[in-house]
Formats: C-alpha cells, sequence, structure tokens
C-alpha cells in the first residue's frame, strides 16, 4: 500500500483496518473494534453516554486542522461531556465520513489523534468501534461512555442558592485562537500560537469531574458554548438565579490580554461568550472543598426576574448555536 | 410556532426541545435528553454498543424517504447490529445534522420514526440523547446500546466445521425495493410497494438475535451488505469454509421474481448480493434446535482454498462497500 492511497481506492474495509490498527486498547473493551458491536465493562451497572458532531465548513477547517488535531479534538469535546456528569471515561465510538479522494494517510493521522486525545485527556479510555462512509465533506460523530463508579450522576438542575459557581480550565483561549485564524495577517496566528492550539487541540480537565463529584458538586456542565450561555443552563435547570463577579474573571482575560490589543478583540467578550474550551463549570454549598483545579468566579441566588448577573447588570445568555452559529 | 418554522429560525435549543418531546421513554433511561449526558442502566456489568452512519445522496435520498422513513431506518439499521451480539436493545443517541432551512416539522417527522422503530422493532428501547447541528447535507449518526442479560456475546468468529448457516428475515427484498426506486419508470415501484417498504423502512428481526444466541449460535452477524459478502465475514473471522445451498434460497427469491422480471433484474442476484435488509444470518452446531425465525440455508466446513462456496461453485463475496458503493 502506498502513502497517497486514497479510501475510494482501497474500500472501506481495507480503510477501516489501516486506522484500526493505530488505536489504543481500552481498559474496558470486552471486545473492540471489528465485530457487529464492541462490549465495554460497566462495572456500576449503569453508564454515562453523550454524542457530539463535527462537520467540515461549519465547526473545523481542512486548512486550519489536520486529521491528528480533528482526531484528538473530537475526544476532547466528548470525554467533557462525560466529565461533567462526574463519570470517568471509558469507550467511545466514531463514526466518520470523508470523501473518496482522502487519503488514507489522513486516517492514520486522524486515528493517531483519537489516541493521543484518549491517551493524553482519559487514560484507560479507547474508540472501541467506528464506521467509515464517503460524503462530500467531512462529517465526525463521536458517542463517549463512562463510568460513574457508584457516584451520584451530577445534573445541570442542582444548584441551591448559597452555593458558589467555579470554573476548572481555561475561558475565552479557545475563542481566541479561532478569532486569530480567522484574523485577516496570519502573523498574529503565528505570535499567540498556544492560543490557537487550544482552539484546534482542547485540554479540558477531565479528571477534574470526577473531584468535582466526589466534593459534593451540586450542578455541573462543560462550557461548550461559552460562560454566560452555558452558566444560563445551570441557572435555568436549578430554577436559580447566577451572579458571576467581574472582578473573579480578570485572571482569565489576563492570559488572552495581549492577543485581544494585537487584531482589537476584547478579552472579555472572550471570556463571558466565547464556546469550545470545554472547561466546567460547578456548582457547590458554601462550605464545600472545592479540588484545586477550580476557582470561584460567582454565587447562586433565589430565582428572580432575570437568571443570570455579571456583578449588578444583567447578562445576556448569548453564545455558540451550532445550528444558527 | 409555526409548522412552516425552520431550524435556522428557531434555533438548535428550540428545534432540540420540540424533537425531544416526541420520543418515547425507555425501560433502561436513568437520566434522559437534556444534561450534558445521559445514565443507562446496565444491570448485566458490560453493554453492547454499535454506530452507523447515514448521509444524504450517499445512503438516502430526501425525495424517496420521508423524515418519518429516515428515523424509522436508523433505528433499524443500528439495532439489529445490537440483536447480532446476542443482545436486546436498550438505549440510542442520534446525532443528527441538518441544512438551516429544514423546517421543524421534518424534524418532529423524524422523532416519530425513531419512537415508531423503538416500539415496534425494540420494545423497551428508546433515544435518550443526540445532537443537532447545520450542514449542507442531511447526515444522521446513531449509536445503539444493548444488555447481553448475562448471555456471552455471539461474535463472527465462533463459526465451527460441521455448523449449519441459517438466516432470520429477508434476503434480497431491500435490494429489490432500492432497483424498483431507481428503475426510469414510476408504476413497477407502486406495483411493489411492500418491497420499496423494505428499503424505506426494514423490518430485522430484532427478537431472534436473544433467541439465537440462547439456542447456542456459534456465531452471528446481520446482513447489511449482502449474503455473500457477510457470509464471506463469518468465514474469514471463524477460518473456515461456507457452502450456501442454492436450492434453499428458493423461497427467498421466490417473493421478488415477480418485481425481478418486472424491470429486467435478477431475482437470484438480489438475494445472493443485494444489502440492507439487516436479517440475521447465524451458525448453530448441527444438532441444536433452531428458533423458529431461522431457516437452514447453508453449512460450515474446513477452511479450504476459498471461503465461499454456492453449491459446488466458487461465490465471490461480493456486495455493497459503504465508502466505494
Amino acid at each position: 500500500m502506498q502513502k497517497t492511497d486514497t479510501v475510494a481506492k482501497i474500500g472501506e474495509s481495507a480503510a477501516l483496518a489501516r486506522t484500526i490498527a493505530r488505536l489504543n486498547l481500552g481498559a474496558s473493551a470486552i471486545v473492540g473494534p471489528g465485530d457487529d458491536a464492541a462490549v465495554v465493562a460497566s462495572p456500576d451497572g449503569r453508564f454515562v453516554v453523550t454524542t457530539d458532531t463535527m462537520i467540515e465548513d461549519h465547526d473545523f477547517r481542512l486548512d486550519w486542522s489536520s486529521g491528528f488535531d480533528l482526531g484528538y479534538k473530537a475526544i476532547a469535546t466528548n470525554v467533557s461531556d462525560v466529565a461533567a456528569m462526574g463519570a470517568k471515561p471509558t469507550a467511545l465510538t466514531v463514526a466518520l465520513a470523508v470523501p473518496g479522494d482522502t487519503t488514507v494517510a489522513w486516517l492514520e493521522d486522524f486515528a493517531d489523534g483519537l489516541r493521543a486525545g484518549c491517551e493524553s485527556l482519559a487514560p484507560g479510555a479507547a474508540v472501541v468501534g467506528g464506521d467509515l462512509a464517503s460524503a462530500g465533506k467531512v462529517f465526525i460523530a463521536v458517542t463517549a461512555h463512562g463510568d460513574l463508579e457508584g457516584r451520584v450522576p451530577v445534573l445541570r438542575s442542582g444548584a441551591k442558592p448559597g452555593d458558589v459557581l467555579a470554573v476548572a480550565g481555561t475561558l475565552g483561549r479557545a475563542a481566541a485562537g479561532l478569532a486569530l485564524l480567522q484574523f485577516a495577517e496570519s502573523e498574529p496566528a503565528a505570535a499567540f500560537d498556544e492560543l490557537v492550539d487550544v482552539q484546534l487541540r482542547p485540554q479540558p480537565p477531565i479528571a477534574a469531574g470526577v473531584l468535582a463529584a466526589n466534593a459534593g458538586a451540586t450542578s455541573m456542565l462543560d462550557v461548550s458554548d461559552g460562560l454566560a450561555k452555558d452558566a444560563g443552563r445551570i441557572a435555568k435547570a436549578s430554577n436559580v438565579t447566577i451572579q458571576i463577579d467581574k472582578a473573579l474573571l480578570q485572571g482569565f482575560e489576563a492570559t488572552i490580554e495581549q492577543a485581544a490589543m494585537r487584531i482589537g478583540a476584547s478579552a472579555s467578550d472572550w471570556v463571558l461568550f466565547g464556546g469550545e474550551d470545554h472547561s466546567l463549570l460547578a456548582t457547590f454549598a458554601a462550605d464545600a472543598t472545592l479540588p484545586r483545579e477550580f476557582k470561584i468566579i460567582g454565587r447562586v441566588l433565589p430565582a428572580g426576574e432575570n437568571p443570570l448577573w455579571l456583578d449588578d447588570k444583567v447578562l445576556p445568555e448569548r453564545g455558540w448555536d451550532s445550528v444558527t452559529g
């Protein structure tokens, strides 16, 4: 076989075989890829499951993201949803559709990204099955599973007045990276490549999900669509008000301020409304001992006229919508 | 809200809410749609998982299939893979991408098809989560889960010389339906609408999967890419030869012979090489008592020069390839 072989030339079975050969073995896989279905251990007697889609020209551009980047990001964006339930990621399935002229080398690079994402973000987890098909554009749909290990799942609906609001991970860095990639000149993206890297290969704090659950988190989600929109989701699901303390966001703004100035953007907007950091946003009782990954950024108040405030101003729950953009 | 509202107009959250409202509740869902992830019961301590993709203009045409048809087929094609492991389907996730001008009425029809597929093919199973995104073409990725209820999973690799080969469900009917839809004139498709229906809304014998496992099936898969190709997969995975008895296929040919004559096609080719019936193909020890859903169509012989025979002729393992077509 040649480095330049395409998927159309060698067919589904051969392309899948070469891709699967590069995956890691998961600790939970009883039957791995290659049969009608995989079999995965769920010693807890329950499993957590979530699914997410990445679509060419809507969620990514092939001239910005390598196959490796996309494989890595597909893992990151899905295991963060598992972590947000207080579960440990165990197994994933990947449905991939690519144009027929896609090279097998690209597929192998994608598989390497899947493997690296599992190994660095969710050790023990692995891709246990998948599907390869043909389409005009690249489509990636990942389903991720997790083990609650006996814990009660942490929902969005459990925040209580008096709780504190805290975040583990970064805010605004992925949005900064996207803005740098979209900027008319390429020099700023090169100058702030660590922000571009967060956009291309997010680094959500997966282990913090289990730590938060063990610390008694009353609600949790992963920040995929921006702090304001996702904090609003907790407020509505829990029927409470969330008040974010602007002063406590300064540390997040500081790390992206230079990039914002360079391209004439607002670091504060990135922190409040930028998606795709896949950090964990959680609420805890005021007397809880927070895992050190979590920084307090606000508080939970009784339900009122508006669900979301920044200090004493109403904060709009705007952010990313995966349909309307 | 209006019947003519589009997904782009009302946004992801509202469109998802209207879709989710039409789904049935599954017996296994501990946490259903609406949080970062669902939680599903797996009392067996293991779960079965499989994923499959359906892509507009590659796997279906919107002028042939309604939203309802596609939802129903998405369930059928995935729970058949669960059944082929000897498991009972429990829960599914659905990742759906549609153009922004798709009406919410179409989405609701799709959700109704998901529900009907679960209720009629896999009672107790339900869609527990999903994702809605925007794309130029309709893209559907379903992940299905099942419970082995303590049984050993039935793999493709367990067929033994001396076993019989048997099938539960139809052969060639879905391919006949596709050929009728593709035929230049529309009259034959109308005349044989029960075959077109199998193509649009397959009726795999899901319960037969558990029955086969209980009866000691040594290997099993679902016939998605055609009898020859899928029998070849069992032969190779099990390192045996499979010999199909042409005379035992006559009953399958008889039900599609008239349609084949009407459009100048070969009923025998549809039975041997036509995909998408999603019937269950299994091997059993010669002295096993087969569930009555299964009809014997061949036998398993020791490995030899060719893995697949039709009577005394080598049978090519051709069929459907989801990449090369």
